[in-house]
């Protein structure tokens, strides 16, 4: 039986977070202020493992810290079996403060640089996503250099829609990402023979989210017919693991993902025949373990009414959650105390309630494109109340920014009643922080400044 | 005689800066990093102020902290006799660090909090913008309680389009910023006997980057006309101060922008007889001063074929530049290395010589929206070049953001032949300090959590 979507629920008219008021929250820390729910969190990535248990399949399931990288957050989801995703040496950072197995941390990324790569070969990272001949070959010679062998996948694109925003969608064939699946096979044979690098691994990540299963079906379909063909290529070449990315979609309205067994009968059922002779499946889910998982508490500055249009002027907006302005991503935002009448139904774009205000949510910031949410209904509001934006959980703080000098928001984590600050807010000391003047020995005019060009 | 549009030049094939090699400052400080201008600022500001002295004005010119925050950078335009434009208590923060009169800063947005109003006001912030009624009313009452009187500006959208992006867009009568123009005279009218608060001057700001003068001088006809409006409606008041905002454009192309006479003829032509009675014009400027004083310098990571495409592939992309991602901006991307034939003749989307190479500059974060430059046409470049990214000098820094877990960039500032670190680039431990746990005491579940919902 299906259970609710995430821990945020109405009770007598207040929103709630596994049982904590989230106006406390705000009250006890201020806005901007992410609050996260441990038990969503944890649910997702066990609902993930069963519907793939359904399928008589045990991925390594590595949550994707691009999604949601507080440090608090990593460790109890690494503690409940998950391994790591990690795209940077900011990202290696986390993993190692989080206590990670690092054999179960992939690291993909079109851009790894040597220090990068050597650092993660140190760390003993478990497999590396490979999106290019040139990332292979500099690969191979760092490894040799520090006498490693590494683990890696070649990230391939399986050439298939997935319907979404362009900037999430990365399986196509004229993206950054992979090579396509003629190259690969061509890649597999300059591969042979390299003996720092031991590609033992397909990858492939079709983008974000994609809330259709049978993009996935199609993709991993293709690349099983790729693996035949590379294994028939290379005799005695045997693929010890998948990894087929994320991209799961997330509930921003209700009931807008389609059921997890979905995507995994969709996944697994090509795959049968070679997991059960031990390929190993490895997933990258982010943002469906995070962003149900996840509320941004905002505080309404002002109200205003022009034209036709009310505004509502929110302590925060497109520094501390950019998705609607980037992406026009659609984020549910509502009071998070209302009248009983208020109470939403459900989450979506359509909810429609009597008494209900047409409004814009904005943020602060000095330009139009900084706005939460446009056109939207919600029970009237007033200066001083609070406003949940609602499945931010994933990329939300994570591409947080400082524009107009705002300080980076707090973030807490709620379990059983408990409320954990898991990152206390910036001060304004903090922005200016890494700002001091020191000059630069050594780098200077090579030619004398002519006088007249001096300032 | 016009001079060139910045100090960003090729010597023998080499970027420099004032003299000073980019490549050097690369090696100095790493990638990726902001190098500014200081004679570029400074000449920028001081052409400025040129351009409104040939019309008989004398503008005070309030630099816009939100183009380009760095303290260091805004104690030099201070110097120089820039005030400040601030629209948060970040950027007061960063007013004070710089040294500013207080006097001579105006203070806008619209979602100023009792915190940062009664901060403002403390500090003597010479004028405050005014979004609308409910912040004048809360202005009121808070100067009243802090003892001070405010002077202030009501913020009126005159209706003209500036076509710009809408994101930019910001004096047309449907965004969130201030009032139109017949609700302005009503304000005027309501804010008669109010003692904290000296409503003295209009504010407009129509958007930016306007590359057309006309926008300015129909906005600022339009405001006189409400300005004799107001005057009439009540006898004895006189307006002090008009604060026209900023948007000039900036050359992201050669020779894209208008002279600046041109602008301040638009501008100070419909005020001559206001302004030879006193009213004091205040400019806004921050993308004409700051845009062309800074270059974005990356280093290519790889460079990979796919498909017809080329992708150069560089160790920054949205995190450090944000602008090509979020408004479909045009940046200039050229390698700070060339063979002579490669010397650019101007920078521009059509500028074509003998063997340019078709090429996506991406950067290395997980999302196709992650570029600097599509479809740009190059000298060959390969991994290890260093590649310059033009008239980032405004809303580049000031917008970047931690995406992947990608420390904040370095900036130095160079000045006549001697380059200054201004502000050192993150570490992976600067990602992560904030990010300690702490119960919050007091904060906790107003019911008892059913055990079967623990997690």
């Amino acid at each position: 039986m299906p259970r609710a979507m995430d821990a945020f629920e109405y009770r007598d008219g207040a929103l709630t977070c596994e049982g904590v008021l989230l106006s406390d929250i705000a009250d006890a820390v201020g806005t901007p202020v992410y609050v996260y729910s441990h038990r969503t969190l944890i649910e997702h990535l066990e609902r993930l493992r069963a519907a793939f248990a359904l399928q008589a399949t045990d991925p390594l399931i590595c949550f994707s810290v691009k999604s949601l990288p507080n440090v608090e957050i990593l460790k109890r989801l690494v503690a409940h079996g998950a391994g790591l995703d990690i795209v940077s040496g900011g990202e290696l950072h986390r993993a190692r403060l989080a206590g990670v197995d690092p054999a179960r941390c992939v690291y993909a990324g079109v851009g790894k640089t040597d220090d990068e790569i050597s650092a993660a070969l140190r760390a003993g990272i478990g497999l590396f996503n490979i999106e290019s001949e040139a990332e292979f070959e500099n690969l191979a010679s760092l490894a040799s250099r520090e006498r490693k062998i590494a683990r890696a996948a070649l990230r391939i694109n399986p050439d298939v829609d997935p319907r979404t925003h362009r900037y999430t969608t990365t399986g196509k064939r004229e993206t950054k990402f992979g090579v396509d699946l003629d190259r690969a096979r061509a890649f597999f044979r300059a591969a042979d023979g390299v003996e720092s690098v031991r590609l033992t691994g397909l990858h492939l990540h079709i983008g974000s989210p994609v809330y259709d299963p049978a993009p996935y079906r199609e993709a991993v379909t293709r690349t099983v017919s790729l693996m035949d063909a590379i294994e028939s290529d290379h005799r005695g070449r045997i693929f010890e693991t998948l990894d087929v990315g994320g991209g799961f979609g997330a509930d921003y309205e209700t009931g807008q993902s389609p059921a997890l067994a979905e995507y995994a009968e969709a996944i697994a059922a090509p795959l049968r025949s070679r997991t059960a002779a031990g390929l190993r499946l490895i997933l990258e889910p982010g943002r469906m373990i995070a962003a149900n998982a996840g509320v941004l508490l905002v505080r309404v500055v002002y109200t205003k009414q022009s034209g036709e249009r009310q505004f509502v002027i929110c302590d925060a907006g497109m520094n501390a959650l950019l998705r609607p302005a980037l992406y026009s991503a659609f984020h549910f935002i509502w009071p998070a105390e209302v009248a009983p009448a208020f109470v939403p139904p459900r989450r979506g774009r359509d909810v429609d309630l009597p008494g209900l205000v047409l409004c814009d949510v904005v943020g602060p910031l000095c330009e139009s494109g900084d706005f939460l949410g446009e056109a939207r209904r919600l029970p009237p509001v007033a200066r001083g109340d609070l406003l949940a934006v609602h499945a931010a959980g994933a990329y939300g703080m994570s591409m947080a920014n400082r524009y107009n000098s705002s300080p980076l928001p707090a973030e807490v984590l709620v379990r059983d009643g408990e409320a954990t600050l898991i990152r206390s807010r910036e001060s304004f000391a903090d922005l200016t922080a890494h700002e001091r003047a020191a000059v630069l020995d050594g780098v200077g005019a090579r030619d004398p400044v002519p006088a007249g060009e001096r300032s």
